[in-house]
């Protein structure tokens, strides 16, 4: 299941998109950072260990938050059971906002950002990642092969935005598509300044040591998106 | 072959996505417009009849050039042919700049949106379309139907950048393929702030008069943005 993932089991080293999302950040040092569907809570601990003052992760999951509190005794993280679809955070309570792979769950993005907007401090960045919606937008998503026998993507829907079920891991999962364009105009629409995108591609040196990671050339499977809310 | 087209008969009632593209425009009034790849000029006379002071509309093609003279008498439409692959323009010489489906076949996009913001004075839009880097990215792009009999788009080649030879209208057509992040990170390494993007889809409206408009919803064919030199 789940938890058998490599990113679950050996956290961070098992995200290959972890090196270009962390090269995203802004410098954590003493920012009070806000960690958004942190599963087992691998990112909320980086922080702390790279300097951030305190963290608050939150899930919807109680088994992922119950194992996440077992990982640490450290008092300024604080992990908590919450749905991110309707949870409200306190106004100027955070100077770093992240969520990772957990966006394309939720069915209202535009709240969300205006509610993470409101969170952060003027200044503060928001740096996540979700799946790309080229990736999801299918009815039915799965590697196919071209004509020459190339891995190809199967892309249909892709403007009918709305919820996508998929047998991954468990069946009949539930997520939300939506456009690139509505993503950004989203974050736009809530103020905050888009500062980098980038659509995840495995390096050489990540390919050489991992021949899976060649078929991630093929197609975009997240989208990692950097913005800040204005000084 | 091209000035057959639609959009090249019809000028902008032939081109579905006129509508959202100039919805992003700013008011036009008194402006000094810039119109990159202007063709046979549509969009240089709108935006004279919508107000601009004046319209520069450049184009590598002498015979579209030729015919966009033909077109008009206004003293203040400039039409010249020039490769914007290399052109320099004046600094500060413009208020608004506009291209339609051209950059794809420009090979520097980080150059030219450098070259644009100096062009333009502080505090103004820059608005243009091009193939969807989704459109365009595949070895061989063209409808193929899955399992289920849906019209599906092929995507492969995503991350890996660069040429793209196709053979509509002419034989070994050079486009660029740039990743939809490589396209918005250039811009933000102009200086420009993103103010909108849209990927073209069209409305019901459009599709019950136009049936085929239908399979515009199963694949993004065009990317729309609108950024802003900050005032």
């Amino acid at each position: 299941g789940y938890s058998q993932l490599p990113r679950q089991v050996h956290g961070l080293a098992g995200a290959p998109e972890w090196p270009a999302l962390c090269a995203m950040f802004p410098d954590v040092t003493d920012r009070r950072a806000l960690d958004l569907g942190c599963g087992f809570g691998w990112v909320s601990r980086w922080l702390r260990e790279h300097g951030a003052r305190s963290v608050l992760g939150v899930d919807l999951s109680r088994n992922m938050i119950l194992r996440a509190r077992e990982t640490t005794t450290d008092p300024a993280i604080d992990y908590r059971i919450a749905d991110i679809e309707t949870i409200e955070l306190p106004v100027g309570a955070f100077d770093f906002a992240f969520s990772s792979l957990t966006f394309h769950y939720i069915r209202d993005f535009a709240r969300l950002a205006r509610m993470v907007y409101r969170a952060l401090m003027p200044g503060s960045h928001f740096v996540f990642s979700i799946e790309h919606p080229i990736f999801m937008a299918a009815a039915d998503p799965h590697w196919i092969v071209d004509e020459d026998g190339r891995k190809t993507w199967p892309v249909n829907r892709y403007a009918l935005e709305g919820e996508r079920r998929t047998n991954w891991l468990a069946a009949g999962v539930v997520k939300h598509h939506r456009t690139i364009a509505t993503t950004l105009n989203a974050l736009i629409g809530a103020g905050f300044a888009i500062e980098a995108v980038s659509e995840f591609a495995p390096t050489s040196e990540q390919i050489r040591e991992n021949l899976g990671l060649q078929e991630e050339l093929e197609r975009p499977m997240m989208l990692l998106v950097s913005v800040r809310r204005q000084a």
